[in-house]
Formats: C-alpha cells, structure tokens, sequence
C-alpha cells in the first residue's frame, strides 16, 4: 500500500525529541502536584501588579487580534532599550524567535556553533531546519569564548550561540568580552547573543547595544525577570535591515494580544522589576547557603537560579535530583558532562527555599 | 565587501510580504479609531464571561510556562469532539498550525493546491518553505472540488487547502461533499481542512470525524465563534499517528498559559456559544438587508460575515470598501478576480451595523 501522505524526508526521518519535560507532567506522573516549582528558571516573584490588572482590564478585549505589526509594544521596548521600533521585533518567547533565526539562516549544509550542554532549544530548531551543530566544551563552567569562535572560523560557521548570563550554569562574561568576541566573529558569521537573563547581570555584563552592527542578535524576553513566561513574549533587537529580514518568516497574527498589553504595563514598572532583582538576589544567596550547608558548592550565578556542584558524577547528580523531585521539589539539572555533576535550583520564596533545604537534607542523607 | 551574515539564498529571496495589514496601521495612518471594527472576521460579542473570569484569575499565575503537552486543554477538545487526545494537536491559531503542517510537508519541488483568492496565510507559508501553488478558480463563489482534485492529480500535489465553511466568500459544502473528496483524493495527498468558521456553519456542513483516516486534517480555533483571536489557541485534529509529527515542529512552549485557560473556560459555556452563533445569525441578516437596501448583493454565508455582490469589477468594488473605510468603517474585501468584486463585512452589534450601513449608503452616494 502506498503512504497515505508524504511528509518532507527530513521531517520523517527526525526524531521527536522534546527540549524539555514540564513539570506538569511530572505532577500527572507523580499523582500530586510538587510543594516547590523551582525548576525551570520561572520567576516565582510574578509579574508586576500593574501588567497583572492591564492584562485582566484587557481580557474582554480578546476577540480582537492583536496589532501585527506589535507596533505600541515595539515603541515600548525601543524606548527603553533607547533604539529605534525598526530594531526590534517580537516573537513567541525567545524559543519563538531562535526558532525564526534558525529558519533564517539554516538549512542542510550550514554549520552552527554552540556550547556542549547549552540551551537545547537553539538545538532543536537548528537541528529542525537541517543545520549541523558544533558543540564546543565549557571550560571552567563558562562558555568558552575563544573555542567558539575557533570553531565557527574551522567550520565555516553561519551562527554562533552564546547566552550571557549563561543558562545552565549562571555564569557570565563582561561586556569587554562580549565586545570582543563580537569583533573577532568570523567572516559571515553571526552572534545569536541570548540574554534572557540580562535584567539579573551583574553590572557590566551587557554590552551597549549598536544597532548599526548586522552582525549580532540580541534576544531578551519577558519571561524571567518580568515574570512573564506563560506569556509568550520576547524580542530580538539588532541592525534594521536585518530584524526586516525575520518579516518573511515570522507569524504575523501570532502574538497573544493580552500578553502584549501586560508586556508594555510590565516594562513601565521600574519598581517592580527592581524589587524582582533584589529578591531574586536574596533568594540567590539563601540557595548557596543551602548548598554550603549540605556540603556542596554553589557557582557564582548572574541569573535568577543557581547551579551546584554536587562533587562527583553525573549519576550522583541525578540522584540527588531525583531525591529531590521525589520529595516534591521541582528542580532541574544539566544534561551534559561535565555541567551534569550539578543540579539547578531557581530562586524562589523563602517558603519554597527551606522545603528545598529540608528535602535536600533528606535526600543527601538518604544517599549516603 | 563581504555580506556580514549569510541568510539562506532562498530566504535571501524572498519578497517580505505580510499578509494582512491589520486595523491598527490604518487607524495609525488616519489618525483616529475607525468608528466600527468589522474587517477581520472577529467576534466582537467577544468571548465567554466565564473565559474572561476565568483568564482574570489566572494572571498572576503567568509567571508559569505552559504545560508543554497542553494536557488539560487537549483532554477538553478532545472530550468535545468525542475523539482521543492524542488526535489534537495545539498551535498558535490556525495561522501557527498551518505553518506547522507546511513545515512537515513543502519544501522545494512540493505542489500544494489551494483556490485562487482563499485564504493569504496559507500561500504565505507554503510558499515560506518553498512549495509551487496551484491556484483553482472559485465556481459560482465556491471553491470547486472538482477541480481542486483534478488539479492535485495532475501536479501529484502533497496537500490540498480547503476551507469550510469558507472565506472570504462565506459558502459551503455539505459534508457529503467533503466526504467525497476526501474519498477521491489523490494517492499520497492530503486534505488541510480548515473549519476555522465551523460553529457558525449550517446542520449537515461539517463531517462527522474520522480519526482513522491519515489523510485529513482538520484545523478549528478559538479564534471566531469563541470570541478569542487575540489568545492565539488554535488545534489540528486528525490521525494520531500524523498528529504526533507536529511534536517534530511545533514550539513546544509556545502557548499561552492563560490563553488555554481561557479556551477550556469557553469550550463549557455552551449557552455563550449558542448565544454568539443566534446573535451572528441575526447580524449577517442585518448586512444581507443593508446590502439589499442600497442594492447590493449579499452572498449567503455560513460563517460569521457577509460577502456582498457590489455588481461591478474589482475596481468599483473597491472604492466602495476605501469609501466605507475613509467614513470609519473597517471592512475588507477579496484580493482575488472575480472575487474581488465583493466586499466582505464581518458580523457586529446593531449599532456597528447602522453605522455601517449610514456609510455604505453615503460611500454609494458618492460614487454615483
């Protein structure tokens, strides 16, 4: 019998990895919901009351679609990255956007570089459009600047992908070296510079944006500091002609009109935000006391979670996560060695911190 | 000097064209709100209070990523439909849905076929992944099965488009129609059936589902009827076994948390959705009598507007809708001859549809 539908052979012959596991699923799984959902780098502190009541003033609203041009929410967020709307477009997250990039510049035949144990999402559109990927090793727990750009010029690289601060470690590189890195990319190649993070870095890690270099895509997002991941907001700033070029691939209709109204009343409230960075600062600080508490080492993190160095092997860093999430703490840890001797625990309230601290204790003594 | 980035050279070539320009440009260009909002085909008695309560509540809670599977909200559409929930398939709107079904079936040297003057977006993404259209010609303001099947034999096409009801002309089939083209079509092609205007439609319009049957897929959304275009939540339901490709695609974080609360909370308020189908019925009457008034022709519809007959070409019929949108008034109308020598108003309160008809009657006036 013939097949009753031809999907592309590429397609066929794929794999149906998916990036991530929810913790939904898990709770299905588990039979009752987790006492802490401190895992997936969601900001428990919410979003600001005022995108909260924008959002619900506008719920009636929705039978409209939105603007596709997202033309108020782009002026927004021009003006408080001080660049110009044509610099900027939107998308669903920045999985949304990595995913456009990818369908941009890949396809069979292009290389990409990328960190081993980086975001696996970047991994999954770039392998989804068909493009090889590179992985260079971290050294020191921090994205390898120099190899990356060793291997994007050895391999004729398109794209390079960098997050700063880094997920999943929580490291960083100044603004010098992300300027450097910047000047020194090779002939052709871009920098994918995903900065979800960024609203956490300490002082000095973003570079100053210059919106006149092609070269280099900046992706920030709505969903860590501004509480706003179930929204589907993020944006990517960069030089006009090329942001101009994500028109031809991007679903014009596809944002959530709501969440653009909320994202706009989320990015006015400066105090909002700021009371985030401080708590999220303080949770910060009470997950490494945790961790030093319990004999393991916390890594410096510029980001709203914390990654630990459990001490030995990835399995022995499985099983503390799995001690962990079977005592109903949502944690997760890094896929790939030797990030993968780590588990990592966002920031969170200090309730959801001392059931973290207690089921620790427990699962450490457990295994030993 | 050389190019700083290397777009894909199909890509690179493309023309960036978007398929709709939405209300809010042209209320941008005019300088003021238009007076009635009933271009787009949106459901301006908006959605179920239940939906919009239930949206409310669950606005702090943003701060969640979605469930990646959809779970909850899969199980209440499948539920609904009597089929498994592993038939449906989420995705942002039918617009996000049909770019997943091009992504899994178009690439170059694929030929799809759709009618010429149905629905942009869908061209926008066949033609986005690099497949030839072939474009049949609408008879009598249908799309022409016939010929859409003699057409996809002829080019060994992968896909057929079909919307049912359909848009922009409003007609339909009965679903012994569809059943027969279903059962006629080519070997290795399949049916993207899209019912976005499906709970408007007459008794007797839709299929009754046949999840066994790999070779139809079939697009419903909270856009229309369910008054929700602005969340973007859309589904695709058909054979599991096909439906569980779109995992190989699909942004698997992409969905608004809130927004498929909101969907689930409008799927049970079945007394709204009877409410929202009596009162388009009895708007589509009121632009039929409107269009009769100033001597027009209303084509009957089974969705939630009215196409209108203005009885001459495309260039008249045209100024007839640039006339109604320069008094305030946003309608739209066919891109396509001979289509395109209609209008096409969506269905409003009674004070949208005398506003409406004090325009059209002026915007005649003036043309005379």
């Amino acid at each position: 019998m013939t097949k009753p539908y031809r999907l592309r052979p590429f397609v066929a012959a794929m794999p149906a990895t998916v990036p991530f596991v929810g913790p939904e699923a898990q709770e299905r799984a588990r039979g009752k919901p987790f006492r802490a959902r401190i895992g997936a780098n969601e900001c428990l502190f919410g979003p600001s009351p005022k995108a909260v009541a924008a959002m619900a003033e506008a719920g009636r609203e929705i039978w409209k679609y939105g603007d596709p041009e997202g033309y108020e929410t782009r002026h927004a967020i021009a003006a408080h990255h001080g660049v110009r709307p044509e610099n900027v477009v939107l998308g669903g997250g920045i999985d949304g956007l990595l995913g456009n990039a990818s369908r941009m510049f890949v396809e069979e035949g292009v290389h990409v570089v990328t960190s081993n144990g980086a975001y696996p999402t970047f991994n999954f559109h770039v392998t989804g459009y068909g493009g090889t990927l590179h992985k260079v090793v971290y050294r020191d727990d921090r994205e390898d600047i120099a190899a990356l750009l060793d291997k994007a010029g050895e391999t004729n690289a398109a794209m390079i992908y960098l997050s700063n601060p880094d997920n999943p470690m929580g490291t960083w590189w100044g603004a010098d070296a992300i300027n450097d890195m910047i000047a020194n990319l090779p002939d052709g190649c871009i920098l994918l510079l995903d900065e979800a993070y960024g609203e956490y870095a300490p002082a000095g890690v973003l570079p100053a944006i210059d919106t006149s270099n092609p070269r280099v895509l900046r992706f920030r997002t709505f969903s860590k500091a501004y509480g706003m991941a179930g929204a589907r907001v993020g944006y990517c700033i960069g030089e006009a002609q090329l942001i101009s070029e994500f028109e031809k691939v991007r679903d014009h209709y596809g944002m959530n009109r709501t969440a653009e109204i909320g994202a706009i009343a989320a990015l006015g409230d400066h105090e909002w935000l700021a009371s985030v960075i401080s708590r999220t600062a303080a949770a910060r600080e009470r997950i490494a006391q945790i961790a030093r508490d319990n004999g393991l080492a916390p890594i410096a993190s510029g980001t709203n979670f914390v990654t630990i160095d459990c001490g030995r092997d990835s399995a022995y860093a499985k099983s503390v996560m799995e001690g962990v999430l079977s005592r109903g703490v949502f944690i997760r840890m890094p896929g790939v060695e030797p990030l993968s001797r780590c588990i990592r625990v966002s920031a969170g309230f200090e309730e959801d911190l001392e059931i973290f601290a207690e089921v620790l204790a427990d699962t450490l003594k457990a295994l030993r």
